[in-house]
Parts: C-alpha cells; structure tokens; sequence
C-alpha cells in the first residue's frame, strides 16, 4: 500500500504546472467566492432572516439546484484550504470562517447540517434520499472541514461536521430503529474515509461501509421511501436505479452505469474503502468496473458520461463527439478513482488514465485566464460551445479547482523502502521514505517534451526503490542514472530502480514522444474513419481559429509527418503540429446540398492545439477526430 | 395554375402503390380508430360526462397533448373520408358520424368548438394562442369536414365547422373589438382555403389571409397575451417566437426556422394564398424558403428538422443522422408544401421533393403491415429505434395515412389544355383535360425500374400538351410516342409533348436507373467522408438484419459495380443493392479502445434496402450515410 505525497510539499516552481496552479490560487479562488456571493450561493446560511425565494427552480425529479448549494461552498472551501498552508491569505480565511460560524450557528441541536432542509423545509429532512442530495451536501462540507482543519489546524469547522456525522450514525444504518437509507448521489462515502484517516475514528469509517455495502440491496430503500412520501415509486424520474448505481449491490456491478459524476464517487470510497478494510472483493470489483470504463466507455481525452438526458452513461461504445457530455466534474473525479487504486496496487493503468485526464479532459474545464469554464467538454463542436463565468448547476469549477490546488498529491507515493513517481512535469518535491528525508526535484518540459531529469537531495544514503511510471503513450523509454544508461525493469508499467541512492543522483528519462494517430475500436463508430492526434499525454485538436473553416472539412493522410513545435505565442507557450492535409472545397457547391461528384479535396496545411487550450480565443468550430484520406 | 388531380379517380390497381393503398385503406384506417378508442381520444367527445383525470400531463409549457386530442380524430376522419367514395365502408361511416353528433352535441351556441375548453376550462378560450393549439385543432377538424363532405356529401359535420369558422371570424381579426391573434401552430390557415374552395366564401378565404399576413407583426400578440394572463413574456418556454415563425413576417421570413411541421403547414398555406390571391410576394416568399430548404437543411430522404428540444431546425448544415428528429408529419407536410408550389409554376424542383419524401422519409413513418410507426425518422441507428403500436403524441400515424389513402392528386395536375405527370408509379387515372374526358394508363415497376409506358384514352382527338416530370436524380431520360423517339423539350424539369393526342396513343418513358453514390455540401459534416446510395428516387440503408453487424463498421469503395435486384421475398419485395465492401475488424482489438494500428479491414459483401423498409424486420443497427474508403 502506498500513500500519497503530502501536497503542501510539492512545489510547481516552473514548468507546465506552475502558471495553471498561480493562475488557479490568484484568479480562480477569489473570483469562485465572488461568484458565490453574486448568485446567492452563501445567503442560505442567514438562517435567521426568511427564506427568500428560490434563486433556482424546482425541476421535474423534485430538486432545486438550491437544494445543494452546501456543496458549492464546501468544495470551494476545499479548494481554497488547499492553498493557505503555502500561501497564507488573510482574506480568503476570514471568508471561511465567516461560512463556518454560519453553518454553526445553523447546525439543529441533534447535529443535523443542511442548510436547505433546516431553513425551508424542516418537516422533510432524510424523507428523500432518492432525489434530494442531502448527504452530498453534507459529503462535501466535510471533505471541506478535513481540508481546512489540515491547512490551518482550526477544528471549529471540523467539530461541527463531525456533530454531523455523529448525527447521522444515529439516524442511518441496521441497528433497529435506524433507517437503512443511504444517498443516492455518492460523496459522503470518501468524505468519512477522509474524515476517519483525521479521526481515525472506526465509526467514521464504519458509516463509509456501511453506505457502500447497504447500496442497491433490495428492496430497494428507495421504493420504500417513495411509498412512505405516499408516491408510486414506478414514477421516479430516472426510471432506473441503475441511475445512482443502486440497481444492485456495488460487488456485484461488471458495467458503469447511470451518472457519471456518482458512479466516480462512489467507486472512489469503493476503492478507499478496499484500502481501507483490506477488502479484496471490493477491490475486484474495482478493478472490474474501471476496466468496463477504460475498455468501452472512456473518451480519448478522458471525458466520461455520453449523454446529457442521465449526465452519464448509455451503451458500450456510444461515444458522440458533438455531443459528449463529458462533464468535468466526472473527469475530475476519474482522477480521484485513478490515484486511488494506483495506492493499492501499483499500475499504470490506473495512473495512466489519471495523467490522461489531467492533461485533457478535466483541464479542458478551466480556461487559459482561470474564471470561465466548460461544464460539457464535447470533443467536436461546431463553434455553439463557449466557455462560461458561470454555470446554472456550478458544481464543476470547485472540482477542477481542487483537483489543481492538491495537484502534488498526485505526482508520487510512497511507502516503507518505495517512491513512485506516477506523473512528470516540473516541481519540487519532500517526500519521506522509510525514515529518511528525500528531496526529489523534476526538471523537464513535459509534457511538451519527454527528456525529465530526476534529482535527489539525501541528508546520507538510503536504500530503496525508486518505481518510475513509463507513459502508456510512450513506446520506446530510457533510463540513465548518473549518466549511464539502465535496462528497464518494468512491472505494470513501472520501472524500478532498486540501489542504494545518496545525496545528488541524477535520473534521466527520455520518452520518445512521436506525434500518434490514434484510433478507435470499431464499435466506437463514431470515430470510424478517423483519428485523433496525440503527442505524449496530450491530446489535440483542430480549431477553425487556426483553420479559418470547420475542422469537419479536413481530410488527413494516414501517414506522413506531423511536425510538432512550441509555439511560446499560443495562450502562455504550448506544443502545435502542423501538417499536410486535403480540405473539402465547398466553392463549386453553390446551393446544392447533395449530388453524384465527390466533392473536390484541395492540399492545405493545418494546425492542432493541445485540446485543454480549446475555446480560448474566438469563438469557432473544433475537432478532435479527423477524417482520414 | 394546375389543379391537382381527383384522387379519387386515380387508381392503384397493380405496381408499387397498389400494396401499400389497400393496406392504409384495410389495416391502418381502422386500427387507428381502434387505437384512438382505447387511448381514451374519443372520449374527450363525452360532453354530458364529467372531465375525468387527463390522459396525457400538462407540459411545462402548459400545454397537455390533450390539449389537441381533436386534431388527431379530426386528421383520422379526413384520412378515413378519402377512401369512402370508392370504398364504401358503412361501419367507418358510423364511426364518423358517431364523432360528428357528439361534436356538434358539444359545439357552444356562439359555434365555438375545441373539446378541451369546452369541458375543462371554458374560461381560458381564446387566451393562450402561443402555446395551446386551439385554432391547430380546429383546423384539422375543420380539413377532416371537408374531406367528409366530399366523399358523402353529408354537409352536417361541414356545417358545424362553417359555424365555427363563423366564431373565429367574429373574434379575430384587425376590426375593432376583435383580438389580432394567430395561432402558433400553423394549421387552420390551409384548412380554410380548402373550405373556401368548397364555399366560395370570400370571408373563409379573407380569414386565412388575415392569419397568414398578421404573423409575426411587431408588437407581439404573443408578449400581449401573456402579459393579460399576468406572465413575463420573457419567460416563454421556447424563448423565441422563431419556434412558430412568427418572429417576423412570413414575407420577410428567408430562413426555414423553428418547428418543422409548423413551418411546412404555413409554407403550405402561403402557397394557396398565393395561387388564389394571386400574390406574386408571398409565392417569392415561398420560393425562398423552399430553397434555402431544399439547399441547406434537407435530409437526403426528404427528411427535415434535425433536433428533438424544438422538433424542428437549428443552424443551417446541421443534419445528424443518429438524433435526426425528422418527424414523419414534417416530411408528409413537404409534400404539401411542394405539390402546392408546383400548381403554381410547374418546376420539378418543387416534385423533384415530393417524390423524395414519398418513397423515403413520408413512407418510411409506416410499417409493412400498416400499424406500426416512426414518429422520429433518423438515419442511422443502433438497434435502439423500433416502430410503435401508437404514440404519446400520435400526430404522425394519422398525416401519414391521409397522405397515402388521397395519393393519387398528386400524380397529376391538369389546365385547359395541358395535362401534367408529377410522379411515376402504376394506376390508372381518370382527367379532364379542357372539356375532354381523357384516360391515363401508367403501366410501370418504378420506382424498381425507370420503364414507364403510359396509355392515353380518349373519346377523340384532342390537341393538348403533355408535360412530363423527368426527374432530378436521372441523368439520361428518353422518350418515346407510339415507339418513335422524340426529342426532349425540357422546361424547368418537365418534358412537353404538344400534339394532336388519339385514342390508345402510348408514350414510353426511359429513364436511366444507375446506383449514385450521392455526396453531401461539405459543410454538412455529419456526412464527410461518406456517401449515400440512391437508384432511381429511392434511398437505400444498409441494415443489421443483412450485414449481421453494424453497418458503420462498413468501408465502401468510391468506385466499382453496386448491382441492382429484386428481392421478392424481403416484405413484399423490392429492390435491393449489392457490392463489395471492407469491414473494420474487432477481432483483436479486446478491451483496447484506442490504438496507433488502425483496424484490419476485410473484403466482404453489402446489401442495402429501401430505407423506406427499415425496421420491418429483426431490431438492429441501420446506417443510410456510409463510410466512404
């Protein structure tokens, strides 16, 4: 078992990461409070004048998008904790606290906390599991008060949600007089496993248990519930429980189902809690659905979740490019699930879908300047797609802002006599192994270029192995250390170097990083007839900005060189390639829309851009796969 | 100006339409009474009864499909009338007027006449023109008395509908005292110059022009009668008034936008108000629209309005094949619009479009076995789309219907001295041309084969012209009169043949039938790098059923014999198209999803079918648009 690196000990000094992490800590925090403010997100908590009325309207399944606004602020506080240990801020504490001496003011006598339920509609708290994200609510509060309390030590936050948590242990489970319901939009789960590893409270962690295995056992609590509020459960919205994964026990599910953002969480708790509790038919099951998810359903940027109409999942293979919803919040969460396993079993199967999304399909939320954001990432469009200040349902930019503002966690692990090194970009790292204290630089490009130096700072020599991820991406890999050139010893996609290491030695990597055209498995058929182009982790694509027409026209050789090059103009510096291809003349057409004669192909060059960098400039069409000549 | 054939004189006694007439007449017509019955749509009729629960929700547009049960009894009675008079049918004929009496047992003193308001909400008559149907039902009340009238000549039912009219002439209108509204569903506007041509009541005809000339004139009746029923215009559900083509006036109007089947029902009563008030601007309104149709959002099966939220148009270009909306009644409302057009000016680019949707996206709403239907028409399916019993909103089965049981005006229109042949396919027709009785013999397998011989029939010679439709899609058409080749005098797409025409006289048509690999405008991306097969007016798909796979799968050869042959055994047989393909191989891809090795491709063979005939057989995938290699 490996633990993940301290986050607050990995610094972006240079490098790709280190304007992306700036921009997030000095743009994206301050501008998400102002949002929040501006929208009514935080006037919830003035429990002590009248409700107002709703700043969001209550939808067909029964729920106001205000019914989670406890989220909204939980996660931005998660967010914006991230960054104080490193970076104190006097003001954004001061909004904190101000949030947190609201929520306890707010806070019932028996611990209950949700703001929507004790303001608007006491009567009804936990009558609703099915639709009403009571406990998601709660969940991110307290992954909110986990964070702050480890930034800045104040357990006020932290004491309030665990009066929470203590009053939801005496509310749910199977202990007679208790209800044997559990949240059908998963999140509390990892927020108690990250509550007890603060804790290490067993019953924090024996709710999280509690809520996995009681999910999708029948009957369902859910159809019990409906009857109790006196409604047919056969009219639930969704139709399927299958919609929150709860359509059968979690050990039991071989296919990813329903909405994407829930089933990434709870397979998240699924996998902490296999860590956890040793749990190995838990971890099986893990391993079958993240392999259902990469093998059939997964996007090559990352994105996830096809459809809009269930924000998630529909058939194998259904991988719609215009209409990709593709959430970030679920790419995000793709993450979360990734790192997990990848601390319970070291493969690069799982870290490599980590650095997949965290290059493409969850950067792609956030743009170049850090306060407008995609909610849908689509991998084509046809210009109709722009980028927002602000989402009606914004729960997507206190996710990519998270993800960034702990992004160190994510870059090593290490446990008794291992590092893991699981994604390359410029930092600083202390890490600790075994007892010995170990400073671990990168110095590199990446992911523009595949060359990372190594170095390591040792107070006296230390054994151990040092485990190196080498790419899925990367097809021809090389090791020097000191200089001299290593054979590669690689185990699920890690390379170990097992040595006695001392103060001052120098890894090298060289990944040779070609431009690949990618292509898709024919039942993705979508994409047949195409390709996409990808340059080590990063995916690209065709933006009309570059093209002056839709990317749609374009025809690509099967071969042929692409060039890459960095283009230091491009929004802050970024790799382009560059190519011949053929472009459909449209000039000849005049008012026909369909006729006999092919249309003519005219040579041009082209352009692609990293996909995270799309949408950045004037608005246009976009595409990620292109039709091969 | 034409005028288009009696239908009633037209017969399909052998070829093509033969089958599919006696289906509509014997299986379609009285099941859909069967189905209107046990949907509780006649009900609604029972006006001495207490309203019972609603059968169909209220939308959050405030609108219940309830709202316009009428419309649909109303469009099933006029399909019905059209077989009546070569058809007696004594049981269907008690099931008219069963609704008949209870219709005019309901209608209020002042001729007032929707079962809806009457029962439910009389109060609310006549104040929600933007969103509740009330006119679209009457309107096809109104069509159905009409076509009732002249099948029997029972005026009863056309005498409540005059009554009716009476009302809304009394209530709307630009007089003082009168409210200037216009419903937003287009409909009663072409039902009352079918009336007028049965009245000659210049007040029937002034009414539609009223309606047609008041829409989209500023300010909004719309934002009026919101505000009076004490709503924010602004908050209207479909938020512009586009969605009903009433953002503009219909003059103004060059862009096909909004509901599909809206817009074809206007275009289609601009084109009879132009004919019968001969206004030269409104038929240059019509004409560009029907361009900008037919060159920038047209299907290639005569299909149209590719998208569900509005069931109808978006951006010019945007035809998806996998969403296409495309609905069965927007296609039947095509070959209105277009047969109306060319009985103003003769121009096969007008039925060049009527033939379209008639052996593709119109038929292809209808099952073989005449009862089951397509309400959304797409192009390219994975096996999730299947033909209903019945609809939620049964709209489509019944347009369908009347379309085909009154099919045979639209093979012929006839002046003074020019008989004109639109559409080709077996029957035997019945004209008169100036004062002369003239029988007209088509004896062909088209649309399976381009041979069509046509016999005259005349009690004596009669000078007259022949103008003769070649078609779009031919390329090499020839003539022949009495066995000797004439040559071709085309003018706008119609051959004319003036002579002295005789008794037993026969023109033989020849028109060249090659497979065409047909192409699309490169900005209609879905299509690029793909092509669709047409032979004659059909266009085919290729279906799982035969290909045992997905045909997306398929790569097709640009060049290279597609064979042509009839098939007798596939659904009462048809031509079907065969040919070499390659097939993307998934046989060692396993769970890779992406990958640098484009797949295998293997020679194989295709069959394609009508598209018309999809999903008749087993359920499975269906592409028309096909990978071009």
């Amino acid at each position: 078992r490996y633990v993940p690196a301290d986050h607050t000990r990995v610094a972006f000094n240079g490098g790709f990461w280190k304007s992306w992490t700036e921009t997030v800590r000095n743009v994206t925090i301050p501008t998400q409070h102002m949002r929040l403010d501006e929208e009514g997100f935080l006037e919830v908590l003035d429990f002590d004048k009248p409700a107002g009325p709703l700043a969001r309207p209550i939808q067909p399944s029964g729920l106001s998008m205000q019914h989670f606004f406890d989220s909204d602020f939980g996660k931005w506080i998660e967010a914006a904790s991230y960054t104080l240990k490193n970076n104190p801020n006097a003001d954004i504490d001061a909004k904190i606290d101000a949030i947190v001496e609201k929520l306890e003011h707010g806070q019932m006598a028996d611990g209950y906390l949700n703001s929507w339920f004790i303001r608007r509609e006491p009567e009804k708290r936990w009558t609703n599991l099915r639709d009403l994200h009571e406990m998601y609510s709660m969940g991110h509060l307290l992954e909110g008060a986990v964070a702050y309390y480890e930034a800045t030590g104040k357990r006020r936050f932290l004491d309030v949600m665990i009066r929470a948590v203590d009053h939801i242990i005496d509310t749910f489970g199977r202990e007679p007089g208790k209800l044997r319901g559990y949240d059908a939009h998963e999140e509390i789960e990892l927020a108690l496993v990250k509550l007890y590893r603060v804790t290490r409270d067993p019953r924090h962690l024996d709710l999280a248990t509690y809520f996995v295995d009681e999910r999708g056992q029948m009957p369902s609590y859910y159809d019990e519930e409906a009857r109790k509020r006196g409604e047919d459960p056969a009219s639930y919205v969704f139709q399927t429980y299958a919609y929150s994964q709860a359509h059968m026990p979690v050990r039991e599910q071989t296919q990813v189902v329903g909405h994407a953002v829930r089933a990434m969480y709870l397979f998240s708790a699924m996998a902490d809690l296999a860590f956890e509790n040793d749990d190995e038919s838990l971890k099986s099951a893990c391993d079958r659905l993240f392999d259902n998810l990469v093998g059939r359903q997964l996007y090559v940027t990352g994105g996830l979740g096809p459809s809009a109409s269930n924000e998630g999942f529909t058939r194998e293979y259904d991988l719609p490019n215009e209409t990709a919803y593709a959430e970030t919040c679920a790419a995000v969460a793709l993450g979360f699930f990734s790192h997990r396993m990848a601390q319970i079993e070291l493969d690069s199967k799982f870290t490599d879908k980590l650095e997949t999304v965290l290059y493409n399909g969850a950067l792609s939320g956030i743009s170049r300047d850090g306060e407008h954001y995609f909610y849908e990432n689509v991998l084509e469009s046809h210009g109709q797609n722009r980028r927002w200040k602000w989402h009606y349902c914004p729960c997507c930019p206190t996710n990519i802002a998270r993800f960034i503002t702990s992004l160190g966690q994510y870059f090593y692990s290490t446990k008794a006599d291992e590092v893991a090194v699981h994604l390359y970009g410029e930092n600083a790292a202390e890490l600790t192994v075994g007892n010995a204290f170990l400073r671990l630089n990168q110095k590199t490009e990446y992911p523009w270029n595949g060359d990372v130096g190594i170095s390591l700072g040792l107070e006296q020599p230390k054994h151990f192995t040092l485990r190196l991820r080498i790419p899925g991406w990367c097809r021809d890999a090389k090791a020097f250390v000191n200089g001299e050139a290593i054979k590669l010893d690689i185990v699920k996609g890690y390379a170990a170097i097992e040595r006695e290491w001392k103060d001052g030695d120098e890894v090298r990597l060289a990944f040779d990083m070609p431009v690949d055209r990618l292509y898709a498995h024919p039942a993705a058929t979508e994409d047949n007839g195409r390709f996409a182009l990808r340059r080590g982790p990063v995916i690209f694509c065709v933006e009309e900005a570059d093209l002056g027409t839709e990317p749609q026209r374009l025809r690509l050789p099967s071969q042929g060189e692409i060039a890459a090059s960095f283009d230091e103009t491009l929004l802050g510096g970024a790799t382009v390639l560059e190519g011949d291809a053929l472009e459909a003349d449209a000039s000849d057409w005049q008012e026909t829309l369909y006729r006999t004669e092919p249309p003519a192909l005219k040579p041009r060059r082209f352009k692609a851009i990293p996909y995270h960098l799309w949408a950045n400039r004037e608005p246009g069409a976009m595409a990620v796969w292109l039709h091969e000549k």
